[in-house]
């Protein structure tokens, strides 16, 4: 089975299962959004689109009011194509801790999500996730996935390791391999048992090469649509693996069996 | 015609020969490089072939000596495969300026190279190049790459713009989509009408689809190998641009009539 472990709502919906449809994936991680960059006609609305991205990424505009539009966009995908889509909840990270445990159990647990994410810490905040962990870990030990891109740091990355080897039970996600702090990403990951590496948005195809080198059974393939394309990311790991075990537990196997859907 | 604008010397060249036939590629750009990521087994390796990297994009080491191994893997190559290869060579940004046009007229006009490239000048100091602008106008108005990646910053890109105005003649091409500034470098470049914007190293895909729309008789297909991938790269264009004359201009059209090979 061919699974995305990252992707983003997309309006229309039908775009992304076409997409899907032509990179052969199977099933597909679905993350809800605030801002929608496939919308863009031109350059003008794309930077009306990106300046959304860029305050959730800085950590702000986190209101429980702005997460309810996606939540609800999140919710009609999933109910209409249960097939495809598995569904994870994010959750504001400047709550009260409370909160944070009261917002998991009813917007996540509540609606059947099977993972928290994809959650964006304001740069050099990574610490803020651990409520997170906390309630991800109460409740059955749901996965967590994180922004791993710019703005994130590298300091973040390694706040992250400490705060994985605290909550072991929990899977920690890091996505996009971690960006430009992908060579120490690819070392935290491999020595942290419960952490996973999503290998989306690599600018440099041998970082794909060497992350599923070192961690084999923890990577896994993801596109970031709409960032990036299903196709391209498909082909970026089959570029870097010959068929096999490793490919078929990257694209898929090592989800599937962290998900417990295989 | 599909040509690659954007490759570097490979050990062995062999191996990019591979990628090259596998992408479909007929022929393609190839600088000299002083780092060879590609040779790297693991982290470790890797890690020491990055900071030879690191070394060049922050202008360092920069002496006419460091370059000498560069040209003669390059020589080496273009000998070999003058049927592939369209050689370009580059220059050290911290010579005087009588050294600089010098170096030009001896190891690229010399060497019966097509164009100079890719300079890396240091992040802020993108106005050293211009002393290579007028040495290009005066041989004939060779073209010019600049690296756009960081280190680059937006303000070295506005740079580059205002020098290409200043040598309208002399085609200045502009790597990797500017990077993170891909917005603002694709208004500069569309702007600018010597500029020309390489499509390597996106990792946003709509920012290729939105470059190509804005400029399509100035966007070049490049891949950036080894950093990048010949087949992800051409798939790249390929997955946002219907078959056609665009796809076709920017494959290799527009950059055959650059070189004069079309």
């Amino acid at each position: 089975m061919i699974i995305d472990a990252h992707s983003h709502v997309h309006d229309p919906v039908d775009r992304h299962l076409a997409d899907l449809d032509t990179a052969g994936v199977d099933r597909t991680v679905l993350f809800g959004t605030r801002p929608h960059p496939e919308r863009a006609v031109d350059l003008a609305s794309l930077r009306r689109e990106m300046k959304v991205l860029d305050h959730a990424l800085a950590g702000s505009g986190n209101s429980i009011d702005g997460y309810r539009t996606a939540w609800r966009e999140l919710d009609e995908a999933l109910t209409a194509h249960p097939d495809r889509f598995i569904g994870f909840g994010s959750v504001p990270l400047d709550l009260p801790e409370q909160d944070v445990a009261a917002v998991i159990e009813r917007e996540v647990v509540g609606r059947g999500l099977r993972g928290i994410g994809e959650l964006t810490p304001p740069p050099g905040q990574a610490a803020r996730i651990e409520p997170v962990l906390r309630a991800a870990h109460d409740h059955g030990a749901l996965p967590v996935v994180v922004h791993g891109f710019a703005p994130t740091t590298a300091e973040d990355l390694r706040t992250l390791s400490r705060l994985a080897a605290r909550y072991p039970a929990v899977p920690l996600v890091v996505s996009q391999l971690g960006g430009s702090n992908w060579m120490e990403a690819v070392e935290l990951v491999r020595d942290t048992p419960s952490m996973y590496l999503e290998l989306s948005t690599a600018n440099i195809i041998f970082s794909v090469r060497l992350a599923i080198q070192e961690i084999p059974e923890r990577t896994l393939f993801g596109s970031d649509a709409p960032y990036g394309d299903p196709v391209l990311a498909r082909t970026t790991i089959e570029r870097v693996t010959p068929p096999g075990e490793v490919r078929d537990r990257v694209l898929g196997g090592n989800l599937g069996r962290l998900l417990g859907i295989l």
